[in-house]
């Protein structure tokens, strides 16, 4: 199955509204084993719905388009569907009585606009819509139309969806996903796993993965996704056999054999699978173990409190922060001695070991992480340029100890790198990982 | 000017990242004045993006691309796009000299892959990357190609544009779209402004709007968009003057007109217009009255601080603040009272006091602000649901106070909610704005 997302609405265009979507169809699409071949956004006029399902068609078995089916006079999608198959707009006897039945309780006329929900496409299946007004839309041609798709047998097939993200998905899950599973050949050939790493750039990941990356069997395939977290490496197998459980399996165990080549070289860079979050992976370490953490944070304003929090349950682990911008709440709130502050600066290892230790101490945590740097755009000497930070980490049973690192010229993005670094730096030590130089986290 | 998007990356195809770009491109393109076509997100491979763009320049004659510049095997944009306008591919040796300039201060041999980055178009204009090694590229064609826009006077222009969501925003900050202002034709007959709100949901706004509204001048339309900052309310006004300069002028008078009258109405919840974020809004206040904040924080885990301290120059307002998760650290950090706690409870208007009294006077500043609270999804009971937060406030010359406010079921987005609560009382305090009950922020 080759499917193809049309996104119908000005509002999305103009960035009004970000289009997630778009994003969860693609991911149930690829998750069942569908190839997503493209995505548009179009604006809400007939001209441009109908080239939006021509494109998508040329490339595409199946179209699923988005938004355009409320009662407002912008609502052409129905129509320009019916109309691009050929077929009529039939009022449906079901939607209509709802609707009256809907009206009549809440003690209302139902408004002329609001009738217009009530039509369909001749022929078309309705999918049951149980959070708004607006069903989904399912054709399915029964004859010509086909695409270049090897495995499609069927015609084209269309599945018309209501904008609204919490209407959308619910259609699709209550009744979109399994008609298409059920309808869809070829599916299950294509199947996709991350590894989500950090504390490496994409070209030395390159570099390390290189005599995997030159001997990958047919089929196979590798992508480096960069971010502020780190860069994910994604994992992409095609499997040949033809029934649709043995091609499951056997993409599983082709996707099995390249993370165990590609673990034997970068492991240690490896935090986690799938969609993980390095804050979550951190706070799981530690509440494995029953440890806790605290923070001093300077360089990161509170990012790696906010990254820490942001997980349920994380009281169980973390006892809390102190920013300390000024140096007096260095000396103050976390013991570091003024000497140290004159003798090193405040952007040192030692100010950034007393931080973390004071850090430790004040809140009886088992860890205590700091950060202190510039994070710009203003403030950098030559000494201690725009993008330095120091590391603090100390951690149960030894001395605490800091690592120097450098990266941007942005303030917001230093903030979300140095943050990951404190992350990182904890998550090094939870497992005994030797030290392994950081590096610029997101190059491209 | 007629503008396409195009983002590159199998990876926004198949849910793995939402395409922020578009949506944040949408906005500025249609803020100078710009159409915006339509949107595709294509495969990266070459055959897809020649696709990509033999599509967008259908019916634009500027197509905007992001992703696919970095420095692996499946970064092929630059290819494609020198193929598709005919050009070759240069070794641009400033690009190559600052990237061996890096690697020597790091250090390091420049890796293979990454001396991709330094090939350029031939004729290609560089668009400075202040915070990546990859730069934009921007080419306008010098004679025919141009599509059917009856402005349009030049020839087809492509700006290519990194995938990094920060990078390609300085990108086109710094150069890109400034190049297309100045380049771009037919610019200025539509012309937005926001009025960014907050404390006061969607339909309430509305509501204090509605004789506006119903009364809007031919071309005038108002949009609301809401966010976890609050409400964005979006003029529009639209000229009809043929000269671009008495134009642009006409639409600037018309939404002048527009937002004098709303601001009679909703002027207090007001704080900002265009991307006027709150906490740089906050931040300004503070900094031109000499005063300075600190924070003690609960519910928001040290979000509220992150946003403060995104705004560069903070350090003249802010002086720190305590993440205080643990009831301990309330009373040994904060000088929260045990026998406040014991008789009201962590989550309580009195602790919220004792809170931001204990964060003043701790770190010394003019303002203490507090938040106390149930985040979620588990922890609520009866009394205190979750989505419950007190917000204190300690302000000069004056006691502390408290307002105790209810919000959503999720985590991230309480948080978020909670933080803008604690950011828009400071504002009504430093501007002396008569309170006015809050309200839930986020409906959807």
């Amino acid at each position: 199955m080759q499917a193809h997302l049309l996104t119908i609405g000005d509002e999305i265009l103009i960035g009004q509204t970000t289009d997630s979507n778009a994003a969860w169809l693609g991911e149930q699409l690829a998750l069942m084993g569908a190839d997503v071949t493209g995505a548009q956004t179009v604006r809400d006029t007939p001209a441009a719905i109908r080239r939006g399902l021509e494109r998508g068609f040329e490339e595409a078995d199946v179209v699923l388009t988005t938004g355009g089916l409320g009662p407002t006079h912008d609502d052409l999608t129905k129509t320009v569907v019916a109309d691009f198959f050929g077929v009529e707009l039939e009022q449906n006897a079901d939607i209509m009585e709802r609707i009256e039945r809907y009206y009549f309780q809440t003690d209302r006329d139902v408004p002329e606009a609001v009738r217009s929900l009530a039509a369909v496409p001749a022929g078309f299946d309705l999918l049951e819509n149980p959070v708004g007004t607006a069903p989904g839309l399912f054709y399915e041609e029964t004859s010509a139309g086909s695409t270049g798709s090897d495995d499609s047998q069927g015609g084209r097939m269309v599945v018309v969806l209501p904008g609204v993200p919490q209407e959308m998905k619910r259609v699709m899950e209550a009744s979109g996903l399994p008609r298409l599973r059920e309808r869809g050949t070829g599916l299950g050939r294509v199947a996709h796993r991350t590894l989500q790493t950090t504390g490496i750039v994409e070209s030395s990941l390159q570099e390390k993965v290189k005599d995997v990356a030159s001997d990958l069997a047919d089929g196979q395939s590798l992508a480096y996704l960069p971010s502020t977290s780190g860069v994910r490496l994604r994992l992409t197998a095609r499997a040949d056999a033809d029934g649709d459980a043995d091609r499951q399996d056997e993409a599983q165990r082709k996707l099995d054999a390249l993370e165990e080549r590609l673990r034997a070289r970068i492991g240690k860079y490896v935090y986690g699978t799938g969609g993980d979050e390095l804050e979550a992976v951190v706070g799981g370490l530690l509440a494995e173990r029953g440890r806790t953490v605290a923070l001093a944070e300077s360089a990161t304003g509170g990012l790696a409190a906010h990254r820490l929090t942001q997980t349920s349950g994380a009281s169980a682990y973390f006892q809390g922060g102190i920013v300390a911008y000024a140096n007096r709440a260095k000396t103050e709130l976390l013991s570091v001695e003024p000497a140290t502050l004159e003798a090193h600066g405040a952007v040192s290892e030692a100010t950034a070991r007393a931080m973390a230790e004071g850090a430790r101490e004040r809140f009886g945590a088992s860890y205590g992480l700091s950060t202190t740097g510039v994070a710009g755009p203003t403030g950098g000497t030559d000494a201690t340029p725009v993008g330095t930070v120091c590391v603090g980490c100390a951690a149960p049973g030894s001395g605490a100890r800091a690592v120097r690192l450098r990266f941007t010229q942005d303030r917001q993005l230093n903030k979300e790198l140095f943050s990951t670094a404190l992350l990182e730096t904890l998550r090094r030590d939870i497992l005994g990982i030797e030290d392994v130089s950081f590096v610029r986290q997101a190059d491209a």
